[in-house]
This record gives structure tokens, sequence and C-alpha cells, in this order.
């Protein structure tokens, strides 16, 4: 693990250090941080434990700065407790060059500063930018085009002509490319329907362990700038999403459907084919999108509801039982009103 | 890209050419299509764009053979336009022969015309049969057959005795042959129900990235002829569907459950173990499946509910905080009323 | 496939053979069971099959020794047949000894009678236990610490510095260690929360196929001693599962969740982060899981119900257009009594 002095962290993210110096060996909570470890405040609940942190030095707002021994004046904490955090980041691997048991096809073209592991494959016409790095068993087929710096995990699976931007992370087993799911039945058979397209991801995207994205039936499914997308994502053929995008685990988005930008789509949700989601949406955990979502729309469950619905939905769902019970009474009484007053007694 | 004359494209399909030759080098939809690309019309709605398409040339009906350029006279033009689009198929990549770099057991079996690029793997006892492609980082496992014309695209992970038919597609990261989920608890402990099974495909079976298929606890797990799955789908162990099921991403299916022939399920469905879903049966998406299914049904929501009552209650769920409105209300009415006409006044 | 003497089966298993000795090749179900094939009779419903069986023997309590003409005489028949069954497990593979293809950093450190498969890939300071297997395409990432016995099947990704216990077993295209899902939208961007954890597994966790389990944003993402995990399941940064757990298929926890020991929960559920789900419980298949559970707990669906609710909850869903009805008419029948007896007639 690296480590660095708080006085060196302090210029490195411009921040005003108030108390001595002390070497930093690694960032945790206030209630896990050791004598050598950068801490943080961003969440006021947790200001109480200031008084307990063994942390060497903290990362607050001025107004909570005399309440240790060692802080870090910052405008907005956790903020800079990311950007502290990457001081600590250590790369996957120190590999560098490229390996003799890498396999480049004579006709594929690498950037200078590329990394090739062991086992990565680049196939005939793939043209790779400069400073990119591919892990083991890595599979970049024929015609893909790579930005400069992008970082393909193992076992990466790029199909041929795809296109990545610059700086895109592709975690392990990720796979992108893969024909769409185009089938047709025909009389007494099943046709394939070809999948001719590709797929073309903007800059700094990054695309979670085990997730696909196919290729378009015809031209592209694209993924736009800055999109992140988590781990085990389904992405359907022709899918447009917008810049910014961040999918969490396990969402199917169908194909030909499209999102405007900084769209939040929550873990398991599942998006319908041919539908258009507005810039800014945010769809709750689990939701179904069967049609169209307007921008700026939050909501969640199935079908999906405004937020305030749904949370009310939610809420009644389990006195369904008691729902039923009272309109059976409801019924027994209302019976017995019809049938006249003299019968109530 | 390919590139054909519209006079080769007719003959080749078997369709009318009406209108003079031109080079084709694509196709694309009669909105998107350049002047070197062909379309087609299949959906009337978007018989207006004829107009306006800069298409080469149509695939279209004979109703609609005047109002282009050049045509392709056909009586079913989407499955003649995905007939096409197998023409301007390129293959995922042009390596031929076995590589020096893919391992290949002495006891193994290779057909004629087998392609083995580098860092695949082939374990003992496996026989491929003729024509069979192996992509980076496949691993064939010991004593696995596979029937002629298989594709493996890279990543992929057959486990010892998987067997497959003629033609079978297997796309990147898809684990067959893997162990069944058995494990039951036992005092304090949990033991394993060792698998000892395997896992048996059809002919022209297509499995989509990232599925898994686990063998069988004893015997085999099937999918029949034809059958296609899509992505990130989980098959439980001695599972066994039937010929031309059509299932989509993220599908999961448990243990012993079994289909008929020409199943459809959407995506994200869940089937609960030890059940039978009739032929022909639609599943809609997101359902769960928790008993038998009968054939031709169709339908989908959890409990699975037929298509109408299940389109109803979905209609209804976001109405429930109104129903609880309006049955307090009632509850209150009817309180009055018991209580007699004299307390209405 | 081994063979065994009946005799010698009784023995390894320590039950008492009645009737002659066979050769026994295989095990199966009373109704599939050959000639040669030991089965068992764990669910008294198929007491009948007993008479009907072509098992060589079958696996029984004493009270039905006497229907079939070879018993082993059991307490726990489905125990004893899954200790039988591991008799008859072969090995995925019979390599041996570390293979001249696979790829070990020269500061890596393998412990005695490791297994290699060509292709595999150990990273810079890695220190493997003794007897472990890795399969083709395995990738083990910079320090990280595998203890004896483990087996990680093909195109397995450990990235840096992940920890697992004692005879862990990880299934195909299984990822552990890959970046969690952090990220914050700030103003116009977004930023990324780099993840600077690990991921440590306990002794004897067992990983199915292509599942992901993120490693910890600080500190660790952790599983207990003991536990299994299925296929396709997603585990989020900074989870801490219990012992014995056991997850099926397509579950998603979310980060920060912790779960105590023997818990259970079943296929598709998902499990929002930040929360605590106590020792053994039961979660049922597709629960949306979005607060604290108690220990001991049974139930499922969508919000988490206890069992009894959830079934009720289930039935009455698809008659929620019978409700309305029921209300609509209720409604009517209000309106008129409240317009007076006069209005009745």
């Amino acid at each position: 693990m690296p480590e660095f002095q708080l006085r060196f962290i302090a210029q490195e993210l411009g921040l005003v250090l108030q108390g001595d110096d002390v070497s930093i060996r690694g960032m945790n909570t206030l209630e896990e941080a050791g004598p050598h470890e950068l801490s943080f405040l961003a969440n006021p609940k947790y200001t109480p434990q200031l008084a307990e942190t063994k942390a060497a030095a903290v990362i607050l707002t001025p107004k909570h700065a005399g309440k240790v021994r060692r802080a870090l004046i910052s405008a907005n904490p956790y903020h800079d407790f990311a950007r502290a955090l990457a001081l600590f980041t250590r790369r996957e691997g120190t590999f560098a060059g490229v390996s003799p048991l890498a396999f480049v096809h004579p006709e594929a073209l690498l950037g200078d500063g590329c990394t090739l592991y062991p086992f990565a494959y680049v196939g005939a016409r793939a043209i790779l930018g400069a400073g990119c790095t591919l892990y083991p068993g890595v599979y970049v087929g024929e015609d893909c085009r790579l930005g400069d710096g992008c970082t393909l995990y193992p076992n990466v699976t790029l199909m041929s002509a795809v296109e990545l931007g610059r700086e895109c992370v592709l975690h392990a087993g990720a796979v992108l490319g893969t024909d769409g799911f185009g089938f047709t039945r025909m009389g007494d058979g099943i046709q394939k329907i070809p999948q001719n397209g590709f797929v073309r991801l903007g800059d700094r995207v990054e695309i979670g362990a085990n997730s696909a994205v196919d290729r378009g039936a015809l031209g592209p499914t694209c993924i736009g700038d800055d999109s992140k997308l988590d781990n085990l994502i389904q992405v359907g053929h022709n899918v447009r999403l917008g810049k910014r995008n961040l999918i969490v685990a396990q969402v199917g988005i169908a194909g030909s459907s499209s999102s405007g930008d900084d769209v939040t789509i929550a873990g398991q949700a599942a998006v319908s084919g041919h539908l258009r989601i507005g810039a800014r949406a945010v769809i709750g955990p689990r939701a179904g999108v069967p049609h169209d979502v307007p921008e700026d729309f939050k909501g969640g469950g199935t079908p999906l509801m405004d937020g305030q619905t749904f949370l009310r939905v939610l809420a009644l769902t389990p006195k369904l039982p008691d729902l039923h019970k009272t309109v059976k009474k409801l019924e027994q009484d209302v019976d017995k009103l019809k049938s006249g007053p003299a019968s109530q007694e």
C-alpha cells in the first residue's frame, strides 16, 4: 500500500491542513480508522463519532474543524474523500508491455504504451488507442476500435466491430457486441434475424462484471459518455442510452429502447422494448417500465408509478387480506340494510 | 463489408426484381437507408415512408411495388428481409485452422475443418464434429461431444461430458454443465449433493452471453432442438426444455421443471422447480410461475394469471390507494345507515 | 465412469448390506435406475416404486428393507444417498501439475501439489495453498491469497487482493473483487468513488457460475464459512454474509447489507443496501427486502411479508378486478340506501 504525508495529501487536494503532519497509509470510516488512516465526515449523523475516532486526520467542513486534532478543511467532504481515495488506489496489476504470450493479429494496430497481458487476443484490423490495457483472457474481435486509455479487465469479450471511446473501463467477464435476440416463429420453425450491427460506447463509459451489451440488428447499440453500468446487466440490441446514465446491477433493458441524459435505473428493474425514458428520470429498484417515461420522472413499481403512489401501494399491499374482509363485511351489512329496517332488529 | 448487385440478391432470394440493377452495400430501415442500402416494408404503418426513403431498393409485397423506383417483390417481406440480411452477415472472425497456441489433449478428437483460436482448450476424450469453431478462452471439458458445425464464442465453458447437437451456437461467456445447486441443511452443517449428471443440447440450440445451464444431479439437463436462449439466463439441474423454445434474457428456470415444444418465456420471468409448462404457452415478462401451466396458455404476472386478468390487475394496482379510500368512506356511510334513518338528518 | 462392488459401497458408507453382492456402475432414481445402478427411498410417496424398480439395490430405512432384493439399511437414506453419490463423482479434469502454458509470476508462491491448467494466470505476490486447482482462463490477481484445496473452474476471475479460505469452489465465470458500484452525481458530471477494499471468503465457500462479488469500497466484502451461492448472483460492496448461507440463483444483495448465520434466500430475490437479515431467516423467491429482517423470519413478496400474509396476498391478487366490481356495486347500493327507503321501491 502507498503511504503519504498528510501535508502532501492536503497539497494534492488543494485543502487547508489544520494540525501537524503525519504519515497516512490509507483511508477508513470514522468508526474503523486507525491512527495512520485518514477519515471524513460527510453525513451529520456521524458527527458524534468525531470525539472518539482514532483517525489520524479527518476531512470535514470548517464548522467541525475544532473537534479533531488534525483536519483537512473542505467545502465538500464527500467529494474530497473520493479524491483522496484515488491517491490510495493501486492499479489492478503491474504488468507492462506486450506479453509474448498475448496474440496480436499482424493486421491489428496498437497505440503507444499499450499493455497486453498473457492470453489476451486482438483480432485482425482492430485498432487500439494509446495506453490501453488488456488483461488475460480478453478477446478484442476484428475491426474493433478502442480509444486511448481503455481498460479491459480479465475475460472481457468484445465481438467484432465494437467501438469504445476514450478511457472506457470494462470489468471482468463483460461481453459487448454479441448477437441481439432476434428470432421469429415461421410456420413450424424459428428463423434467426441476422444481427449485422455493432456496439458503440462513448468516452469514460464503465460496464460491470458479467454484463452483456448486444450488437444492433442494423446499426449500433449506443451508450453515451460517462454512463456507468453495474454488474450482470442486459442491454438489448439497438438500445441507445444517453450520457451520464447510472444503471444498477441486474437491470434488463429490452431492444430499441432509449434514454436521455442523467437517467438513473435502480437494481433489477426491467425496461420493455421500443420505449423512451426522458432525461433525468429516476426509476426505482425492481420497477417494471412498460411505456415511455417523461423527463424528471421519479417512481417505481410494476407498472411504473410516481413515487408517492408507489409508496402507498407498497404500504397497502400487505393489507389486501384485511381489505377483502372489510368489503365482505360491508356486503353483509348492506344486504341487511336493503332488506329493510324491520330486519335490523 | 460485402457488396452485391441487386440482381444477384434477387436471384439468391428467388424474388422478382422490378427496376434497374444497382450495387448494394448493406441493409437498413426505410428511414435510415442510404442510396446503396436495401430496405423492406413489413409493417403497414411505415408505408408512407416509401415516398421519402433514400433506399436503393425495397423488399415489399406486390401491392406496394409501384411506389418505389426498385422493388424486390415478396410474399413475406420480413422473412425475405431476414434472408437478405444473412447475405451481409460476416463471420465473427477469419481465423482458420488449429492455432499452435490452442491446447488439444492428445486423446481428444477433432473433426475435419475445425477452427481453434489461440487459447482454446479441449480436454481428454472430447470429440468435436466437423467444422466446429472454438474462439479464444473456450474450455471444452473431458468427454464432451460436439456435433458438426458448432460455434463456441470467446470464453465459453463446457464442463465435462456436455453434449451438443449439430450447429449449436454458444455466445461469449456462456457456461454449460456446472454443478446444480444441490445442498441440504444437516444438523448444524450443509451437505453438498454431488451433481453427477450432464447437459445435453439438441441441434441448432443457441445460448446467450453469460447464461448458465447446470448439469443434472442424476442424468441430463436437456434443451430441445432449435430452442434459443438469450443472455444471463439460469437453467437449473435436470430442467428439460422442449423444441423451439424462445427464452428471453435474465429468465430463471429452477431445477427439474420442463417445457413442451414452442414455449415462449419473456424477460426476467421466473419458473419454480418441478413444474411443467405446456406446449405453446407464452409467459409474459417478469412473470412468476409457481405451478404447472396448461398448453396454449397466455399470461403473466405473479402469481401467473391469464392475460386478460393480468392486464386488469396491472391497471388496478395503482388505484389501490383510491380503493382503500372508497371502502373507508363506505364503512362510514354504512355505519350511519345502520344507526337508523333518524340519524341521517 | 467408476464401478464398485455393492459390498464395497456398504463398507465405505458404514451401512448394512442385505442381499448378495453385485457391481454398481452409477446411481439413479427408483424409476430410472437400471440393473447395475444403486437407488434410494427418501420420500415416502415413492414407496410403491419399490415393487417395480429395476435398481440393483436401494438405500432405505429398516422398515422398507423387506421390499427389495438388495438393500443398504440407513437411518437417513437421503443423506447416505448424497454420500454414495460422492463415490461416483469424478473430478472435472485429470490434468495434473503446472502446465508450461500457464503463467505464474516469479513473485507468486504456489503450495505443494497445485494444478495449473494451460492459460491460467497467477499475478505477483499471489499465494496459493497446497492442492489448489486453477482451470484454463483463471485469473488470480496480485496479492491474492488462497487457502489449501481451492478449486477455480474455467474463466474465473479473482481481482487483486482477494482472500479465499480453505477448499473454496468457484464455478466457471465467477468474478470476485471487481469494483463496487460507487458513483455520485456532482453538478453536471459523475464522480467515481474509488473502490479500495477487497473480498474475503471463509472456508468451503462455493460461488456459482457467472456470479459477481464486488470488493469493498473500504475494507472487505465478506462471505462466511460454508456459505453457498448459486449462479448469476450479485453481491455488492461491503456486504457481509454469515456462515452457512444458501443463496439461490440471480439474487441481488446491495452494498453494505449483512446476514446472520444459516440464512436462506431464494431465487431472484433482491436485498436493499445497508440492512441486516437476522440469523436463520428464510426469504422467498422474488422477494424484495427493503428493511431489516428479524432472526428466524420466514416470508416473501414485495414488500417482504410474513409467509402467511404473503400467501394470502398472492391468492387475492388475481381477485383485484372482482374486488373493484364489488366495491362499485356497494357504492351504488349505499347511494340508494342514503337517498331513503322511499326510493327503494
